[in-house]
């Protein structure tokens, strides 16, 4: 068996149903109404049948931003230049960019990963360096990437989970993304999986016009016309129409899934590799959160197929881990909602009729 | 003039506007998609508006927990009997309760505040002691308070920012509620204000049935009918069918609009509190944030009138500051967003076309 394969066999098939039920009963019988809480509650609950206790610690917490170039870029589909891609992974490195700020706030290490930039970075730069190629081939001319090459990018992600909890055991990890042009085939994916038209899952991206946002739902529509990907093969979407770092990116989510690793997910790219990640191995949704609700409105298409709702909507369209570290800290907190507020018992407090 | 004139008088008229200015300039420069983070963008800038600095450090955060019965609970508007909000004034003075437990976690330091408790607690008990009656009458039968005691609740709210602030400088303030039936008066209040029918703007509270709800209803429309208040004089609004925690909960907002302190705003009775401020002093809104929308639809209108947009959306239904408690992290973050996220020029990176 290949190491994706190993991997996504793995990953366990059920989570802890003995924690899951007392962390309910201790809800329910915590001194406040029942259920107000709301969603923190549905989400404490969920953390603790991963993790096997009432009382989990994610102290931990680590960011992996997965960047990769595109073929597809010289379409014209974003208004950055695709030297950006690069620039940006030395400002990620450098702790200066938005998900660092995020992720330090957070209390999360948030770490780059080249997977597939066209651009040779210094090998002492503090990276997972995984390239497997110099960025993808132009989707509307040729398959984005081999099929060996889609399942190497998702190898990168699973060794890359690997390689931290080599470090020391990972609670928490977020994904992110960066890569110029990356929600065209993030787009393209989710049309490929739901059939539904590019034209209504496709975003302005980084804030393109009317007529950029027509050209990029035609350039979608032209990849996917050529190539057909099969949706019931999600090695052939990805690598038909997808990107080196969203391979990466479902790596990380099999990856984590197969370690019991609970994982929040960030916007419209890295919910393409969450996507690509559960259609492969759909027991890894059982650890997957969804932080934000993007802008982009494919992210909500995504949201649907996985079964998941975003936590937040701030109204949030940049990437790079942005969502998931805000979102660490919700999860943080519903943690110590479930273990630290204390019960009617505990504290003597009449209870409701 | 009384003290709560004096106190509106001293509220300013307008933000630094050159703060301001010079927040929308930092933002729009930061190496990223303008506009990509959202609504965090908007709140950094009024916060640096508010402080006089585009680097604001929103350190000692306190979260104030008012407290007061409601001779309208004995008309069977709640689940829970009258009794559990001395017995909660308790919890939050021993640090067991979901606030506590939030506010913790936010770096914020709770205190509860007895405006109207129907109950002598211990002089020595580490609250606000500032009651001003047993509880309000029930307003189905009489005013819920005369109008001098509808003053000296929003003063007993204004001496408690003044007391926090001879401590030490307060840079955030939270608001928050406990008192058994006081969503009642809350939607009371928005319904005077807003002319909308009780029947659109009430909930379920802390989980009533349609029967509970339909009588909810019935008892709100009674007091509105007997004592027919003057939505142009919020005085009269909140002495007829209001709370004296609701009181002191305005004059939290008024007390720290004055000397220049933002306060995140919590649920629907938090947010009732509010609306008395700003309808008193309207210039208080601008030193405003809405933390959550609540499941109680009322809280919609209260925001629709205060021309607030919450931040979360996470079905909480809770009070006593625990929505104000899990937004502050995220006032907090982006006070960092602004100060801390590099600019283009600062890390030499390629600019959108």
């Amino acid at each position: 068996m290949s190491l994706l394969e190993q991997t996504i066999a793995a990953i366990p098939p059920a989570l802890n149903q003995d924690a899951f039920a007392a962390a309910k009963d201790r809800l329910a019988n915590q001194a406040r109404p029942a259920g107000s809480l709301g969603i923190m509650e549905d989400i404490s609950a969920r953390m603790a049948a991963i993790k096997g206790t009432i009382d989990v610690k994610l102290t931990n917490k680590r960011i992996v931003t997965c960047a990769g170039d595109h073929g597809v870029a010289e379409e014209g589909v974003s208004l950055f230049p695709a030297e950006v891609t690069p620039q940006m992974v030395l400002n990620f490195a450098g702790n200066g960019a938005s998900v660092n700020v995020i992720g330090n706030h957070a209390g999360a290490l948030v770490k780059a990963a080249d997977i597939g930039v066209n651009y040779d970075f210094d090998p002492s730069l503090p990276i997972f360096h995984k390239k497997i190629r110099y960025g993808t081939a132009n989707f509307t001319k040729e398959p984005a990437m081999t099929r060996q090459e889609a399942i190497q990018s998702m190898e990168a992600g699973i060794q890359i989970v690997t390689e931290l909890e080599q470090e020391a055991p990972l609670d928490l990890l977020g994904t992110g993304d960066m890569g110029i042009a990356n929600t065209t085939p993030s787009s393209a994916i989710i049309a490929a999986f739901s059939g539904i038209p590019a034209a209504s899952l496709t975003g302005r991206g980084t804030g393109i016009t009317d007529a950029g946002l027509a050209h990029k739902v035609a350039v979608i529509e032209k990849g996917l016309a050529l190539h057909a990907p099969d949706p019931k093969d999600p090695i052939d979407v990805l690598s038909k129409v997808g990107g080196l770092e969203i391979g990466g990116l479902a790596g990380l989510v099999i990856g984590a899934a197969a370690r019991g690793i609970p994982v929040i997910c960030d916007g419209l790219i890295s919910t393409a590799g969450a996507l690509i990640a559960c259609e492969l191995a759909p027991c890894a949704k059982q650890f997957l959160f969804a932080s934000h609700k993007s802008v982009e409105i494919g992210h909500k298409y995504m949201h649907d197929r996985l079964g998941l709702d975003p936590l937040i909507d701030l109204k949030f369209r940049l990437g790079e881990g942005t969502g998931a570290a805000v979102c660490m800290e919700l999860l943080d907190l519903a943690t110590r909602i479930l273990a630290d507020i204390k019960t009617f018992e505990e504290v003597g407090i009449s209870q409701a009729d």
